[in-house]
């Protein structure tokens, strides 16, 4: 037996059936079964070796559960209930860490299952490679959008504040890798108040909010103390030097989200606290394009848009 | 600028609009607009240096265009439409044969863009990487069914004919570079006729025509004199002594389709010749299992199913 084959073996008897999968993996391509009324959302995202992790640093499962994890936060930036993913694994031919190359494959899966099963999407196919070279994780993500539609980048209008889940910075200390894709929480939102724009806190929250305001043609004016800043980073802070907020703003994989909302409908939000994490506002959608922070005296400078520019659909 | 910013640009400036794409690239995730009546198809396949080609023997555009050929097959041998793919790729930092890793990304677009472009494909999204190993490209396409549904492995009967489009064998001196993904002729072929099952030639007939057969709870006989050899297994065999139909049998990489069709449409199919390539009867389906063969003068034994384990949904 080959290893595609031997893990087809091992996926049909840890693969629970899902609705959703017309026909599944053993054909030439799976079929899902229709939704006759969303539209269909689309992502991908790749993780290698060397760069985005170190196999002798981290437990497979973590990186099976990461590659999924970036791609399912990537669907709940746009409010998109996840359907199905497509996982491409190529493998070093010999293994690693002990693992031959197939028990490799069947950790990675082991870590990407329980996430998947969560939210009731279906693993719709896959292929598996092996060769000379490092591990590369590839997962596409389908999902679909709900009654209100996709929520984009490109919505976000003057006056708009801005609202971010949860807290930011050092997710380097290990958050990085507890990829907590906020789909349930983005779709709440998404169906409960009239949102305009989103996008997820993947290669730091200074970037990201400035691709939003790009993608809205306006700026953004951050209030950099109401930043809610993570231990995380406070910890990383006294290692390094930099401040804890220089870690909220810089340093990415905190795969939350950002929303732009109008100031009514904010205000409510923020009453209300809908979600079991924290809703804090951190600024406003302006007409001056570019990325600006005010700080409790109310002076405004420009703010650099650091981070990693390394993620996104493209 | 990063690559992956870099490649955006010129992609923008180079991809032609689509009208299924209701947000393409630059947000998170990409939306295909709708069609309600439809079924969606998908599947993933990837292509790495070393095992699938090596960079400094071939074009980096053939690669590209094989990339999305396999895959765009395998939507061809369910009888889907192809709507949207998106491509992964993970690039040597330095690039390869004198091109950057931006100038080996752009080649690789360049070879695919112009099958998409022939089939109406958009290009919903993707993700490049670059590290400090070989190149890899991994590709999942979206395609939709047509009112017909999906037309799958499973569906072959007893007494159903096994015909195929083209001619088989020989695809290493050529021809498993220029794949051409037999989409219309799969959908003309299923509005047309009742098809039953379908598979298409990635791995090699034997095995392939064996894995349609045993997904069909069925086997399968051929009649080896009747099958079409390709040029190239001719000019194959004169090098290697091996004969023609043996590598007609286990070359693969010919991506033709294998079909199962009742007895009376296949030979209304064969009459009609509807296609402006070939349809071959080479078999049929018969109720003991595994794979058999019969020669002219009637004798049937046993037939190994030899070809490339390595591609296909899983």
């Amino acid at each position: 037996m080959t290893l595609e084959s031997e893990l087809l073996a091992w996926l049909r008897e840890n693969l629970s059936p899902n609705p959703r999968l017309a026909v599944g993996f053993g054909d030439d391509a799976a079929v899902l079964a229709g939704n006759t009324t969303a539209e269909t959302v689309v992502t991908t995202d790749m993780l290698t070796e060397g760069v985005d992790f170190f196999l002798h640093e981290v437990d497979p499962r973590q990186i099976g559960h990461k590659a999924l994890g970036v791609n399912l936060s990537d669907l709940a930036a746009m409010a998109a209930r996840p359907v199905a993913v497509l996982v491409s694994l190529v493998l070093p031919r010999d293994g690693s860490n002990q693992l031959s190359a197939l028990e490799l494959a069947i950790e990675l899966y082991h870590g990407l299952l329980p996430l998947a099963e969560r939210f009731g999407t279906a693993i719709a196919g896959g292929d598996t490679n092996t060769w000379d070279g490092p591990l590369a994780i590839s997962i596409t993500a389908l999902g679909e959008t709900t009654q209100r539609g996709p929520l984009q980048r490109t919505g976000a209008q003057l006056g708009d504040q801005l609202l971010v889940t949860g807290r930011l910075g050092g997710s380097i200390l290990g958050r990085h890798l507890q990829v907590e894709p906020r789909i349930e929480e983005a779709l709440l939102l998404h169906e409960r108040y009239p949102l305009h724009a989103a996008i997820d806190v993947s290669d730091g929250l200074a970037l990201d909010v400035s691709r939003l305001a790009a993608a809205s043609r306006c700026g953004a004016l951050l209030d950099t103390e109401a930043i809610p800043v993570a231990q995380a980073a406070e910890q990383l802070s006294q290692r390094d030097g930099r401040t804890p907020l220089e870690h909220a703003l810089g340093d990415g994989e905190d795969f939350e989200l950002v929303l732009a909302v109008p100031q009514q409908a904010a205000e409510q939000m923020l009453a209300e606290q809908p979600l079991q994490i924290s809703l804090t506002r951190i600024g406003e959608i302006i007409e001056s394009p570019g990325l600006w922070q005010r700080n409790v005296a109310g002076e405004r400078t420009a703010l650099q848009p650091h981070g990693y520019e390394h993620r996104g659909n493209a």
